[in-house]
This record gives structure tokens, sequence and C-alpha cells, in this order.
């Protein structure tokens, strides 16, 4: 399907397939799933076009929320946040916007386009940046492709605004994650704009396809009484990594971001195992008894066991009985600008990335 | 004169009055006369024009430096980058500004102004938004008349932009420090942009000719071997406070302003007595042997006993012998919005306001 328009089922599984792509990060599912069924229940429209049906000289701009997640639990949004700041950013240009498109995949970041689509009429693009979420503005293959993040717009939900014009993506970055902290830990962006043809070449098609694809097969495969997470794997192509039972989290918010670990111990195949994950608003690394077995920008998820439901790094505590997955990253991140970009290294692991599937088969499965 | 272009020695006495009524603030003196004195000397002019000059309906745009005064003295900037601010701003309103303006005087604050309107052919306002130098956005006489600061530009060195808007003046505030602190400590302004008329109702009159004043006062009567300072306190109608020579001091640069105090050992008629200055990148409190003897918003300015030049409060330093001068503050800050804006509560002393000249009849003079 080239445009469709969200059913409710649509957006029940897309948030779901979202937070198992956003790694831990891009906000609680949940609440972006209440804003968006909010949406419908007003009646309002949410059209999906395939990347192919924009023009080349469409003028399309990701919006987005950034910040630690947790401050995002607690400061519910009313949707009309990153309308805002779309807003600031036409009047900016004096242009009105053709498409948006999410900026990466997570609770909160893959629903904010779709509010603002209903609420503006906007067709979002089946497309985003990342493929997954990242912490960093820079973090997304427009970045790795050349467009700039800047003219961005930046604001809160008391009304305080700003338009950010930096010399590079980095200092984008920089000055809008001190804004967001003095905003008070979350603020509301609309970034990247673009035009179409460099849009299509730069993006990471068919993400919320994808994102509604992966819901869904958790959902018909637990209906029909089948293990979900076999369906899990199977549409994302990953791997299960552990299993086990968390018994520390260690959490801070440091700079803008929520940075912190958990530490998991196996369970059943993973007894006498342990993993720690460590994450900076997303799961980075994966570490099994000392040895790293995934790491960025291959994907790290955490679902609880039971429900087999993707767990945001701020809902991770002490307790909880959990399935960890590795899914491979897009290509666009294996080139050595996108390593340069989010591999290990970036992070402050001294580590070289290797590719999941190919980690996967040194390590000793039970 | 309601039209005048500066001559070399109007900068010179500008330069040394504006510092003066910078209360220590406002950066130094010596670099903002250097950017100046390029100008005059690459055959620009620099045109100072009287408030009444001023059409109603005239764009106003104060710019300024904006940081740690201490920074500025480490990144002496090349004069463009008020500039670049100013222009953000025209392009933002898609309208050339008309005049500009001081915002506080001050070393660097009094000058800036002259370079962009030097580089553009621009006339400077006869006029300030403080009548001395204060730390933070909202403490002006604009603000007190409720102007808005925002929209505002923000820019380094770098290139780096920012268009403000805010909800508040002291979100302004908030916002452009932490940004300011993000590019390094210094930032370049243009702020309260605004129309002639309400500009000239809440700006402060003729302080670019007092600055003028107090440094021709100061030049001539030392040049006529007279003493200097008794003429300053009759140009400014100010008080001596004290004199003596620093034994101590402390300085923080603490969430983008420098604070501290400085520890006077009385000398002279002064001897046995200690005067303690609190500072915010000005002067705020003079303490004599722990009862306050002057306060913000009255001026507290530290002069060299020996130039009678006056020291900011970057400079001031161990063993310098000093004269300290109370100044009583323009008539704008001595009512109930400008004393909740500027008063001794607002910069956390729980102390009531008690203008210069009441408080000077109370302490017992030698």
């Amino acid at each position: 399907m080239v445009r469709y328009y969200l059913s409710k089922t649509d957006v029940e599984d897309l948030v779901v397939g979202a937070a198992i792509l956003g790694t831990g990060g891009g906000g609680d599912p949940y609440i972006g799933k209440l804003m968006v069924l909010q949406e419908l229940e007003r009646g309002r429209k949410i059209e999906i076009v395939s990347a192919d049906e924009v023009d080349n000289d469409a003028f399309v701009v990701p919006v987005a929320a950034m910040g630690t997640p947790v401050v995002l639990v607690e400061k519910i949004p009313s949707g009309k946040e990153a309308l805002f700041s779309l807003k600031l950013l036409e009047n900016y240009f004096n242009r009105k916007v053709d498409f948006i498109s999410p900026i990466e995949a997570g609770g909160i970041n893959s629903t904010i386009p779709l509010v603002v689509g209903a609420e503006r009429g906007l067709p979002v693009i089946d497309a985003d940046g990342m493929g997954r979420a990242f912490p960093e503005l820079q973090m997304v293959t427009l970045h790795i492709h050349g467009i700039k993040a800047t003219p961005m717009a930046i604001s809160d939900e008391r009304g305080n605004a700003a338009i950010l014009d930096t010399i590079d993506n980095y200092w984008a970055e920089r000055i809008a994650r001190v804004i967001t902290v003095r905003y008070g830990g979350s603020a509301w962006i609309a970034i990247y704009p673009t035009f179409g043809k460099p849009y299509k070449e730069a993006a990471i098609r068919g993400s919320i396809s994808l994102a509604i694809e992966i819901g869904r097969a958790l959902r018909e495969t637990k209906s029909a009484g089948k293990n979900p997470i076999d369906a899990l794997l199977d549409v994302t192509h990953g791997f299960e990594l552990f299993r086990g039972k968390i018994v520390d989290v260690q959490r801070f918010n440091i700079g803008g971001f929520a940075r912190g670990e958990a530490v998991i111990d196996g369970l059943d195949d993973y007894k006498g195992s342990k993993l720690i994950i460590r994450f900076q608003n997303e799961n980075l690394v994966a570490i099994r008894d000392n040895e790293i077995i995934a790491s960025v920008p291959d994907l790290i998820t955490v679902l609880d066991s039971e429900s087999g439901r993707p767990i945001t790094t701020e809902r991770l505590r002490y307790g909880l009985r959990v399935l960890v997955i590795g899914i491979p990253c897009n290509e666009k991140w294996r080139t050595p600008k996108g390593l340069e970009t989010v591999g290990p290294r970036y992070f402050g692991y001294n580590i070289d990335y290797v590719p999941i599937e190919v980690r996967i088969k040194g390590v000793s499965k039970p």
C-alpha cells in the first residue's frame, strides 16, 4: 500500500513494534498510544504514505520529542507541543510543510508525528531517520547523508520557543540539549527540514509499516496460542540473547540523558550467567559474563518474559523477568560514516563493531 | 547636541565613564576601546543621536555581549559577532533596523553598539536600558516598562545562532544563559526589539553622553593637576564609600556568572575598618564592618586609588589600593517594579533597599 489511513488496531500494533525497534528509548509507548487513539476518537485521520509518493521538491520536516524519557512519563503531553514547533519552523521558512516524518522509532517518537499529522491533516511518510532509536540529534541517517539538522525549532509545553541554526549537527545537539534540560527535561522539536529528494535518499524506508508488522505478528501469534517470540525474531531477523531476572538497575539523569545499566541474572538455559545492559536513553551494549555480545548500532531490546511486551529503559526495575533480543541494524549504519556516528567507539566503548549475526555465532549457546 | 559623531577623545572618555557606571561589570573597557578605535581608524563614523531624534515607529534594537566578563577577556572579539546577531533578528522580522542602542553601561557593552553602528552605518541612540550594568537580561528598564526581551538573537563567534521567543523575560534569561555557557562563556545578542515610542518611554536617556562627561571630567581635572575624584563625585552625584587595600578576592564562575567577593582593609581615614564587596558580574553590595552601606540598584564602583581608573570585577586582585564610590541609581529603579527586579532581595539579601544618599548619612564618616 502506498497510501493508507491508520486503524486503531494499526496504532496498537505500531506502538508495540516501535517500542521493540526503540531499543528501550523513545519514551513510553502507552502514552504515545493514548495520544494517537484520542485523535482517532475525535474523528481525525492519519494518513501514511510511502516515500515513493513524496515529490522531489516537497518540503519535509520530521517532528519529535527530545529529552530524558523518564521526564516524559511525568509530564504527559497534550499533543499540541510538537505542532507548535512545526509551526515555528513554517513561519521561519515562510513555507507550509508538505509531509512530516518520524525521526526515530520508539514509544513517543513514533507517535508524535501521527498526532501532528492528525491535527494538521498532513501525511506522514512511512520512513524514519534511524530505523531504531538513538539518544543524540546527529545520530540519524539524514546526518550521514549530509542533511543539516538546523534550522530547527525547539519548544516546551509552556510556550517557550527557539529556532537554532548551528554550524554543524553536533552543535545542534549541544545547544538543543542544554535548552531541553532548562525547559525541565523534555522538549518538542521540528528538525532536519529538507526536500523530498534528499529525504528519500537519506531516510530509512518502511519503518512505520515494519513497526506495525512486528506488533501484528506478536498479537496474532499470541491470540493463536503460539510462541510470539519466534514470530518476533522471524519478522525482525533477530536473535535471542538472554533470559533472566533483573537484579539491579542504576539510573542517572546526566546532561539531559537517562544513563545507567541493568544487571540480569540468567534463568532457564542461561542459569549461572549474568548479562549487563548499559544504556543512554537507549540500550547501547549487552555484556554477558564480561563479554560484549551485542552493541550499537545493532538493536538490543528487553521484553517482559510473560507478556512479550518491550520494556523501555525508564521502566526497567528489580525483579522483572525479561527476555533480551538483538536485531541487526539497517545497512546505512554499517558504513564507515554510520559507525563513526553511532558505533560503539562514539559511545566510549573501545571495541570494533561486529555485526550481531556474526557475534552471535561465536557465543556459546546452550 | 542631538546628533554628533564620536571623536577618538570621546571614545577614550566614554570607556572610562562607562566602566565607572558599569559597577565592575560589562567587560574590560580596554578591549571595548580598541574595538571602537579600530573602526574610527578605518575611516568609519559613529553617529550618536538623542532619543528625541528617534521616530515613534522606528525599529530599535539594542545589541550587547552576554556572559562572564572574564571569558570576554580571554576570547577577544572581532567586532563582527554582535552584527551577526543583529542581522539574524532583521531576517527574522524581515525588517531593517533603524537605530541600535546599548542595553547597559560597561566596558564592552557600551562599545559593542558603537562597533555595530560603525560597521553598518546605523545611528546609536544616546540612551541605554540600565544607566549602569546588571547581570541578567530582565534587569533593564525596558522590562520594567513591559517590553519583551524576545524575539532575541544569540550567536557565538563560530557562527552558531539561535532566535529565542519565550513566554516572559525571565525565561529569556534562563534559556539565553545556558546557551551562553554552552557557547563557551560568552555570546552576542540582539535583544528587546521594539519601536521608537515604547523605547523612548522605557530607556534611560543620555547615558552615552553621561559616560563621556564622566570620562572627560576625570581627564581634564587630572591634566589640570586637580583631584579627579572630586570631579567624579560631582558629575555623578556620588559619594566616597571607602579607601583601602584589597586583601582577598574570591571568584567563581557559576551558572554562567562571575560571582565572588573582594575584601578591602581600610587605609588612611578608614584604618581599622574592613569593606566587603560582593558581586555577580557587577558589584551588588558593599558591607563595611558587617553593616551594608550601599546596595543594588545604587551603583558601587571600585577605582584604582592611584590612576583613578575603574576596576572591573575580573580585574580585582590582591594588593590593589582602591577607592570605592557609591552613585545613586536612576529613579526608574527606585519604583516598586524596579526594586522587585533589581533590589537587594532579588539578589538574595534580606534587606530593604535604602537609597545611598540616605544610607550615607547614617554612616559615621571620619
